[in-house]
């Protein structure tokens, strides 16, 4: 890895504290003030001497091992590796190289630190998800038949479960069969057999602009080209997607409908309408991520409801209205494709659990379930309201002015770059998703940010944002 | 696809009777006397006017419909294509398309036929299973705190089972940390995050021929060069090793030391000892794939409790001495290697499911656990004897005699190439995993087939077998 090579999100624009310590340290590495072999300072002498907290040094060492510049060794401290590792080195590592920074901001999204507010989390505040028992409900779990569930389930996945997915799908008006629904191992998954399916390397894939970035590390990792489709407040820009159709030629668009993340917009009926259209005219396939289904009313407008699976895969998950620790999500589309797919599933990793299927299809069989649906929709309108509200307080710019989202797209009175908005608050314990970290070419700053409305809500935020917001006024 | 595009494996050998009859309409439609958009005679005509069984029909209609050829229309029977995919067809969807016919086998293997004997069974009799308490012991899995449990888990996966499985390969002499191990959603997955970590389009990997042919699938999904290793009795033929290490220079070598699938050998002490010496030598990588680990004594020999994981990837698994349907396996190897694979597996699909890794966690905790492992060991050591005696006593040659092995790898007097037994044993619903499909070189005909000592201890198939050598010989 040359200087040049590495982190482009890193080099770009002003860092977090623990990637701007990373950064001054691989300079001395670079420079050589520590050579191949050297012992780094502890932690402790690393924190004491530069008046960092503990915890962001430990964060700065493990960006710098992942750099693949140092490396651990058993309780004796953080070395210097014997060969920086080279372009090629990286190239070698696969597929993993070429997604490296994205690896290191999902590393982040899964860490959870004890006091933090969760600004910057794509999921649900737990509570709002307190009434799905997953232990209550276990007993009628082992009543399906656990004591003789032994082998490998169907390469389709558990049918009962696609059975029930079919009359879910119907309530959102799209027609399935259940041999048109392939479940995954979650959502994420789901993606993944996609573009494994359908992307050769090179292949030219649209994605929305800004968008779900570890899904831009797995067209990465694919060796995809991405191509941003920048998203309006009622769904993709019509004129660019038309451009990059033309120009491009590419095959795939993977886009979110609803409470899109990052922005938490909607497509409106007739930019869906316009979007097959386009689709129609210039063979493009349309994937279609509902992560957030459970969420919006179901006759919110979707791709796959207006046309029929014909030249839309849907993808659906559990993991955010239900739990993520069961890591259930399916694929619905035409029945050869999902045919197909289901066996580069098998050949993958043989069948999907079906130990967790059956509890997403005993935890739907439950009346209960709708009534928390229900309430978690109402619980998700007012705290976007409430957020709204605040946003509107301090002066801040809206993107998109859904009744409910998860995530609220905002950008705040006198901030260019969120990046510093995102160093301004980490004092006070609140991590931010800084806009640039979601957008296909994240070498430039964006003064937006994606907050998370059930934790918006948290009056210590309140209190940290208007604090920040007046001392970088007065700056 | 053209005619010689099409299955390698079908072409070369006596086929399976669907597979004949597949073939026999494939050329018809070739030849034009099924012509684009025709309509097949219906399964019953088919099978009516052929004599077969109506099953047969269906798996060849089905096989048909994998090929490309012919397609469902809803409640008006199969109908010729428009156009037969191309080769170019093939290769955009691209991946799958190079493993076809291995998906083939796979989905085979993933039926269950009512009243079928289980001998070409990739797994134990599921009595074998059943003091695994899935439905017994759930109450516990409850209690270590479902009701909260929302989240996605860490990217190496539930931290206790990590330290559970630290103390496993302690007993099996391979010392480990925590944050060397990375739970897996099964061995399968493990597999296929290695090869994306490791194998860039055109490598060249080894594998043990004869072989876990899933693994070849995934092989040649990821474009690789796949190279065998002709097994023997006490693990690979060095010779050739050594010659291939010389000649090709590949990085990788997949190979399982214990109770090996297809040949229930295993390796001895002293060639895991020169297989090691090699790889050193030749700077190769070896992944050790370990899925029956519960099956044999904890101190046979295996290549990671001799290296120490310094050079050795371990595989291991659940799915066979507990449950399949939990989806639960893991890879142990160095820990900066653990991390890019934690890396990798996160960008996948995020995490695996720690609702899963809970429930095996629970049931590695209770003493029950070493119980049933101890009863499993008892039964296939007898149950291998049994099956040794059977053949023996009809004069077959069997490959590797251990003490136990879930497969016997064996040869019948007077059948040069297994298909023809296969066929043979079909009417008897018997149905056999012929030494053919497990060869990295699939076109050539072999004695030898793959049983399940578990399954052929029934009296029906010591029945069919002996019926069907008789009829054989006297051809």
């Amino acid at each position: 890895m040359t200087a040049e090579g590495s982190s482009r999100i890193r080099r770009s624009r002003p860092a977090t504290l623990p990637v701007s310590v990373a950064d001054a340290i691989e300079r001395q590495i670079r420079d050589g003030a520590y050579k191949i072999g050297d012992k780094l300072p502890s932690l402790r002498e690393m924190a004491e001497l530069h008046k960092y907290a503990k915890n962001t040094v430990v964060t700065a060492f493990e960006l710098l091992v992942s750099r693949g510049l140092i490396e651990p060794r058993r309780g004796a401290g953080y070395f210097v590796v014997e060969k920086p590792p080279s372009k090629a080195a990286d190239d070698e590592a696969g597929s993993l190289g070429r997604a490296k920074d994205i690896v290191w901001l999902m590393r982040e999204q899964l860490k959870t630190e004890p006091g933090a507010l969760a600004i910057a989390d794509g999921f649900p505040p737990v509570e709002w998800l307190s009434d799905v028992r997953l232990d209550k409900y276990h007993q009628k779990v082992v009543r399906t038949g656990l004591g003789s569930l032994f082998r490998y389930g169907s390469r389709f996945g558990y049918t009962p479960l696609r059975e029930h997915l079919v009359r879910k799908l119907a309530d959102f008006g799209i027609d399935a069969e259940p041999r048109q629904i392939v479940l995954t191992h979650g959502a994420n998954e789901a993606m993944d057999i996609v573009i494994r399916y359908f992307v050769p390397p090179g292949g030219k894939v649209l994605v929305d602009d800004p968008g779900y970035y570890p899904l831009f590390g797995k067209l990465k990792m694919a060796s995809a080209e991405v191509l941003g489709v920048p998203r309006l407040h009622d769904g993709p820009d019509l004129e660019v997607l038309e451009q990059l159709l033309i120009t491009q030629r590419p095959r795939l668009f993977f886009t979110q409908s609803l409470a899109h993340n990052p922005t938490g917009s909607d497509l409106s009926a007739a930019k869906a309408f316009r979007v097959l259209q386009l689709a129609q005219k210039y063979d493009l396939l349309i994937v279609e991520n509902d992560p957030l289904a459970d969420f919006k009313p179901t006759s919110s407008p979707r791709l796959a409801s207006l046309d029929q699976l014909e030249r839309t895969i849907y993808i659906g998950s559990f993991s955010k209205s239900f739990s993520a620790a069961l890591r259930v999500g399916f694929i619905a589309c035409g029945a050869d494709l999902a045919s197909d797919l289901a066996d580069l599933k098998a050949l993958i990793h043989v069948s999907s659990s079906e130990y967790c299927e059956r509890t997403v299809d005993v935890m739907l069989s439950e009346g209960h379930y709708q009534r928390h649906l229900t309430r978690l929709r109402s619980r998700l309108g007012e705290a976007t309201e409430g957020a709204r509200a605040l946003f509107e307080s301090v002066g801040a710019n809206i993107f998109a002015k859904n009744a409910q989202s998860l995530y609220l797209w905002a950008s705040m009175p006198g901030v260019d770059d969120s990046m510093a908005l995102a160093d301004a608050l980490l004092p006070h314990n609140v991590r931010l998703a800084p806009g640039m970290i979601f957008s296909v070419d994240a070498s430039t700053a964006s003064p937006w940010s994606r907050y998370n409305v059930g934790a918006v809500m948290d009056p210590r935020f309140r209190k940290a944002l208007q604090s920040v917001l007046m001392q970088l006024r007065s700056r």
